[in-house]
């Protein structure tokens, strides 16, 4: 390795190292601090994080990026050496654009407007929340202004986000599910009283609801020796190395799924964390390379995976075995029960048919906030008459309209389509190891995950951030992303559980 | 405040705040943790220590201290400014005069040295661990010259862990205890037969024992909305900020006051730490002011009042409830079992009355082995004659002899006496809060402990690492540190215990 390869390493692994730091404090906030450690874990946080940016966007790492970059000697763009220069380059450049004293303003910003937003949400009221969405807007447009874009101002947040994709694209995937799923969605409305899950809502202990949840993200092949389940508010998974990926969930005694199936969902992120090359540690490298693929993965193990008949064909016969008052409840129903279709107000309540377009609603908004396309007041009619089109409800308040996510009062514009690239493809990955291992179905049915995991460590997991997504996809299943997999999907399994014409 | 104070003051907070990212990464290490991270754990608390030493030993600091220092004016020397300015120049000097990798070999050494201690351990296998030991006395050698010392060379050794504390004051404490202690030791030895701790060890729910001992130290003062209690191999406390505060215990569902003496041991500590003045957060005064100091707040709450007699007539009937096995056992029978007096092998098993004769020992063996005053494969006998001498009995193998302790392996020679100092000052302490408060006692027996606790953080806990453990003594008790009211709590608690002439 060349002298300058070598302090560009040692530079990195000291940023890398204090990140990590960052996130077990994160992680320690979340599960374990006391309720008065909350001041000095800020204080600890803001520290941590403002050292890690100042090492790596000082002149420093150009200088050192640079000579590493003639050390480089022809290797292979895949090599880790040049992977490392290239996405360096690439997020140093991003990280200089933003002044110190706009980082500071956003992160004021999203402290401040997140502690209004909970009491807006809690009083029902839009209009305090009001002045803190305008102030996101206005930190989103100069963000954007400051990292630049060619197109449409929205590219460059969703670049943030999804390092190369553009909203034109993302446009382009929303009309695709749009016009499949709308229909779909009637046609189910139709046949409602075919689905039931009331067999969910009962009491369920809580230590056999993890002891269960912990069972199946072991099988799917989530590693406990090098990661751990904890209880949380919010369900979340973080990995500060692949050798330490924490995973989060929370239970409801007296709702079955809920808890089974985000620990599953948060399962599937930590694989992806804990799948990362061995010789990535340590660098910027050693994460996963986008929201979209991150989500992907969530996705295919809670949805493709973890509610499918084939996977229960399995595990059913041991849930009964814990779970005795499922006794007399047959497999289909209890697979019918945990893929009901409903018109949720709630996104992070949706079905798998309706979820994406709760999606498109905010990315729909997103554009139009940012465009200043009508005043900032009439916003939640706007979000209720798209809640109308797209499913026939009328969200009662805003507090289940347009009060329900985090996102805008944490100052992040331009994340929410990363969920329906994640769901997207997802199908398109599965259907990929599918024709790689066409007994992956059958494996399934025997509890058996080995050959679905170890083709996307191979594929997405082993690569870290060495690849944009992208080329990722395209490498992983020789094709650019798209949402022919993930309709077919739908229309398939929905098709079967609903009777529908095929 | 002057600019050249306010910018050592941001400096210092850098520097404490990556200090408290450290200790929470180290507590996670050893809470929760998953087997495989402990490499990236290590790799991470590297680098950020070394931040953290790196900025601390810089010029800069020295600069912004002598600045600060001319803009003091006058300020009181117990001021939160002239002590800060005061105290980090004393650690910046001492921390100046160790060369970087020196600082990198002791590290090293005491990493590779522990492995080699435990398997040593293991083995019974003293000869393996004789290399080790020597480099330990090389190290310790090498840094006292570093560091500097008039009289003897343990005092430079001693006054890393307790500034300000001679070694022949150490010997004086130890000739006046063991001048008192040995005779009491063979006094009670006659009378051994008068207590019995069998009703100690029966099954205890572990769960129940938890909630009794988080009971007892919420009643001393431990505060859980700043501080919690987990469960780990070896006990400990931390204090992060006096905000957040970890304590942790260990259960042996087969004896009762294993897991309850250390929860209020830890609790004792952790109540100096919640105690630390909230103005001296983010700088290094946020601490207590030595290990000594510290031992003294763990001995007072685990001992002289968790093992009084006192305290047990209010808990007593308490923990009877929880555990109905003890219905039968009077509280004089329970108070003799938790306060038996035998003449243990091992420190950490000792009770009061013999404890401070097995760090006398210790403190003895040091001074020997760094004056070379026998061959190193001489030690073993050398302890194990020490042992017959002060308690008549001889180890059977060099683990239960002189293998026991971690502290040599940790590179650790001028710690053991720490723990006598903090022993003896335990009821220096307790004295004189008893002056101030006389109804001290019969608020024990009502299970009330405010003003005990007040009076120690008024006189303690508040002044974090401002003054100098003797400093810190005589503001509080009036008079230097002094055995007299150790040994005469010794002689009247076991002097009644043991039926011995007063």
């Amino acid at each position: 390795m060349g002298e300058n390869l070598g302090r560009l390493r040692e530079r990195l692994a000291d940023i890398s190292r204090l990140r990590e730091a960052g996130a077990v404090l994160g992680w320690d906030r979340q599960t374990y601090m006391p309720p008065a450690g909350a001041a000095s874990r800020a204080a600890q946080l803001s520290t941590i994080e403002r050292m890690a940016h100042e090492l790596f966007i000082d002149d420093v790492t150009g200088e050192l990026l640079e000579a590493a970059r003639a050390e480089l000697n022809g290797a292979a763009p895949e090599s880790d050496d040049a992977s490392l220069v290239r996405v360096t380059t690439r997020d140093y450049e991003n990280d200089r654009k933003l002044p110190p004293t706009f980082v500071r303003e956003m992160t004021e910003h999203s402290v401040l407007a997140q502690q209004i937003w909970i009491e807006a949400r809690e009083n029902n009221d839009f209009r305090t929340f009001m002045p803190a969405l305008a102030g996101t807007i206005d930190l989103a447009r100069r963000m954007a202004d400051y990292l630049g874009y060619e197109g449409e101002m929205y590219d460059a947040l969703l670049d943030v986000f999804e390092p190369g994709m553009k909203t034109e694209r993302v446009a382009a995937l929303f009309a695709e599910l749009k016009s499949e799923l709308v229909p779909l969605v009637a046609a189910i409305a139709e046949r409602s009283d075919r689905v039931d899950d009331a067999v969910l809502h009962q009491s369920f202990d809580e230590r056999l609801q993890e002891e269960f949840g912990t069972m199946m993200a072991e099988k799917f092949g989530f590693d406990f020796q090098r990661g751990r389940l904890d209880r949380t508010v919010h369900p979340f998974a973080v990995g500060f190395t692949r050798n330490d990926v924490r995973i989060t969930t929370r239970f409801d005694p007296n709702f079955l799924t809920s808890s089974l199936f985000s620990t599953l969902h948060e399962a599937g992120h930590g694989m992806y964390e804990q799948g990362i090359g061995a010789s990535l540690e340590g660098t910027p490298l050693a994460h996963g390379t986008s929201l979209g693929v991150h989500e992907s993965q969530s996705r295919l193990w809670e949805n493709i995976v973890g509610r499918s008949l084939d996977t229960w064909q399995h595990f059913y016969p041991l849930l009964q075995e814990t779970f005795p008052q499922l006794d007399d409840i047959d497999l289909q129903t209890f697979y019918g029960a945990i893929n009901r279709v409903y018109p949720s107000l709630i996104r992070v309540e949706a079905d798998e048919v309706t979820y994406n377009l709760h999606i498109m609603l905010r990315f729909e908004m997103e554009r139009e906030l940012l465009a200043g396309a009508y005043p900032l007041a009439e916003a939640p009619e706007v979000w209720n008459e798209k809640m109308r089109s797209y499913f026939g409800v009328t969200p009662p308040n805003d507090t289940q309209g347009i009060l329900q996510d985090v996102h805008w009062s944490g100052g992040m514009m331009g994340y929410f389509p990363t969920y329906t690239i994640g769901t997207v493809l997802s199908a398109q990955l599965f259907d990929a190891a599918r024709r790689a291992y066409p007994t992956i179905p059958e494996e399934m049915r025997a509890g058996e995950f080995g050959n679905l995991h170890g083709w996307l460590t191979e594929n997405i997991y082993q690569h870290g951030s060495k690849f944009q997504p992208e080329e990722l996809i395209v490498r992983a299943t020789g094709e650019p992303l798209q949402t022919r997999s993930y309709i077919g999907y739908l229309k398939t399994k929905f098709g079967d559980l609903y009777g529908l014409a095929g």
